[in-house]
């Protein structure tokens, strides 16, 4: 039912085949949030104009709709909102979350979103606050469990049915949760509960609840960043194996003159230019738009919202396609230090990347201190604790060959030793900036005192263009060093 | 002639009046190349469809062009062109660094660039390659020195002349050259021969080039990257203050498949999806058009070119307004290690950033270990040494007051001591990220100490949140230390 077919990090480009629909769709995928009694663009517009292959709707806004309940149990979801693609419903579980309680129970809400003709189902789970007590999140958690059980035992036909995975703020508890829902067979595994943190700007803690959520489900499990829909941290998500965003945010903000970028929200009003290349801001100005009456200037700023939207999704696909995932969201961890820290948590997760990282991409770009912690670091230096050399001397070096020595090895922050094997495959063929970080060099040294490690009877000089102390502080001191920067003075 | 409105950094929005096109032009500004026989958009469409208000075509190639001449000078080249905005005109100095010589000198190419109505005129220089000897570069200084005097006394009317600033790699002649362009009171300043450091990925060399080359010129005086057109250098040229920039690639990448990002050029090939919101983008996928015939092809990735590299620069510009031009700098370092090297680079000239920065902007935002070098950072240190504390003991600290001290301040990487008076002001209203870079302590231990340097009475504690010892170690041995983590535990 779901199909990765390309990784980078944790990321991938997959497949989700939607059988009651009829469809597949390509994730990672955006689900525009549709609001029956508030249409600012029409469903068959997302899919005609936007190429939308799949969209959310509530189903508790429809089953407590005088308006809409019927006609949606008369006509389907899909004849009623005009959309050919997947319809994905929701429970009511963000009312409950909301306002306490709700009137309907799981089987109920299943039944209706079964009999509106729904594709993908959600049950009544409880979204636990992240700064609930450690008590109330495992209380909510055994409630969301027994909600997951009971889906599990509905006859859903080839409808599909979400497993919510919640755990408030204890990574502990987000990766049981995880694993219990996946022990259901449900289909798709919504990470819940983090709009709270999305809101408040604590992407490290979104981070660590999506990597717990994450280390407790399959490979095969789609999982789904649930209310994460500004385009700030797809790659951020993406990057951490989230395959699927829903946003309401391209509408809710543009009925407030909020204007997304992939940097953060504007307000209309602070606009000066457009820093944008869509339709709607290579046609108009910010005074323009800020002289239509409504619902002109909320539809021309939800249409932007969209296409700034949809576009970094397209980049982050193309950027998994393209093994350079990881330059992508450091890129993006640049624009807010909330999202620097979201980078910095994902990175701590490296081994855990590691896994699912491809070895072989296309280049690997050292940009930045953080850089030197990405998973192939990391894979490298595991590596070098392996590998064994045949050599009384070595000279690991930045600069040229020296006779003096048996053998002579690369050396390359931050990855550090460069068996000539390996000098021309990934990611030794690394660029790296002239000017390299202490990161990169301290990150270096640790590579040479790992190989020098495992290799005691082996001794290791290491010709280095003026290191820090702080690096050279790092190797064993039975490790030899020559500063080159000082010879060629 | 030149006014500028708004700065960030060395950047600035501004106004270049161009008499004799009767018209202003908004800097930073984009001049798309016009190549007499290929035009691929034409320069109406560039006026209208993608808001042009300049554009630069090559006056040596009309004046050789059997086809052209002529009717350049019968009609003028706003006829010629259908295009209403103001035209520069370059004079065959490229033509003379790529083929040795060419038939003209610069009083003859003056006058005929008068005589078909261009609105900026180009003298015959001497492009300095950067790889050139300093002799070389004395010598082509001199040359382009004479011509730049005989373009002074040349009887221009209303037409504005460029006074190129060569001197190849070598920043004491950029300055000098630039401030004996400055002094002949000529218009408009193009940083010359940067054409070679930009196709070599050598950003940083670019970055010393144009600061020399500025640091030699008058405020008042517009420069130009000459050269200059991939959107993924435009914010760090604008940061450092160049007005203008000229765009062939649109029209010559597209030829060759080659498609403009912010974060460098991809080849139509291997593009799975098109990262970008741009109405060709939004219409098209890579395979439509891969598939298409010329010229369909080279139209659709020429306008896409063209819509992203405008959009960079309303972004570039857009910043500048808002005062997080740098955050811009810093993203757009992440795309390429040879950016990265560019951003370091530009950094390290933070005293002469620091001097056209203004002093209140929005919010500094610290988003990598870089951050800690911005020229705000500098300011705040250098005023450090001229506050007097009138206190015998001072607490500095991230945590909380301690009556223990007679005052307490703030401390806040990367800046240091924050006076109460300063806290709610620009810059020490500073978002920065939990998880504090090495480089943010650091930066903040030495603002600590020239405070303490300054006040030599005044006993100083600092409690800090465990920083490492690279920090500490900055201090100086009076001032004492509180681990504000140890205490918690």
């Amino acid at each position: 039912m779901f199909e990765a077919r390309t990784y980078d990090a944790a990321g991938r480009v997959g497949e989700l085949t939607v059988p009651r629909a009829g469809v597949t769709v390509e994730t990672p995928a955006l689900l525009p949030v549709i609001n029956p009694h508030l249409q600012t663009i029409s469903p068959a517009e997302l899919e005609q104009e936007f190429g939308a292959e799949i969209l959310i709707t509530n189903a508790y806004i429809l089953y407590g709709s005088d308006e809409y309940r019927e006609q949606a149990l008369a006509e389907g979801l899909h004849d009623l909102y005009g959309f050919s693609g997947a319809i994905m419903t929701d429970s009511g579980s963000f009312q409950l979350a909301e306002y306490g309680n709700i009137d309907v129970d799981t089987a109920e809400i299943l039944q209706f979103q079964a009999d509106i003709g729904s594709d993908i189902a959600t049950p009544v789970d409880v979204p636990t606050p992240p700064n609930a007590g450690r008590d109330q999140a495992e209380r909510d958690l055994e409630t969301t469990q027994a909600a997951l059980e009971t889906a599990a035992d509905f006859d859903a036909g080839e409808m599909l049915i979400n497993a919510p995975v919640q755990g408030g703020a204890y990574p502990d508890l987000r990766e049981r949760a995880a694993r219990d829902a996946y022990a259901t067979g449900l289909d798709i595994y919504p990470v819940g509960a983090v709009v709270p943190l999305l809101n408040d700007y604590r992407y490290a803690e979104m981070v660590e609840a999506v990597a717990a959520a994450k280390r407790g489900l399959g490979a095969d499990a789609p999982v789904h960043l649930f209310g994460a829909g500004h385009p700030m941290m797809f790659a951020l998500a993406a990057a951490l194996g989230c395959d699927l965003f829903d946003s309401a945010a391209y509408a809710l903000y543009a009925r407030d003159d909020r204007y997304l970028t992939v940097r953060g929200t504007e307000h209309l009003g602070d606009l000066h230019y457009f820093p944008c290349s869509c339709p709607v801001c290579t046609a108009h100005t910010p005074d323009d738009v800020a002289a239509r009456d409504e619902p002109d200037r909320e539809d021309l700023l939800a249409r932007h919202n969209l296409h700034v939207t949809y576009a970094e999704l397209r980049r982050v696909k193309q950027a998994i396609r393209r093994g350079n995932l990881l330059e992508l969201v450091d890129e993006r961890a640049r624009s807010h230090p909330a999202m620097t820290d979201g980078y910095r948590t994902l990175l701590d997760h490296a081994d855990w990347l590691e896994q699912s990282d491809p070895t072989n991409k296309d280049t690997f770009l050292q940009v930045s201190a953080e850089s030197a912690r990405r998973p192939e670091v990391h894979r490298h230096h595991e590596r070098l604790t392996r590998l064994t050399v045949d050599a009384d001397t070595v000279l690991v070096t930045e600069g040229g060959n020296n006779d003096r020595f048996v053998a002579t090895w690369g050396l390359k922050p931050p990855f550090g030793p460069v068996p000539r094997a390996l000098a021309k495959t990934y990611p030794l063929t690394a660029e790296i900036p002239e000017r390299r970080s202490r990161a990169a060099c301290e990150a270096a040294a640790d590579g040479v005192a790992r190989l020098a490690t495992a290799n005691p009877e082996t001794e290791f000089t290491i010709g280095h263009f003026d290191w820090p102390a702080s690096a050279l502080a790092r190797l064993p001191e039975t490790v030899a060093r020559i500063d080159l920067s000082e010879e060629e003075g």
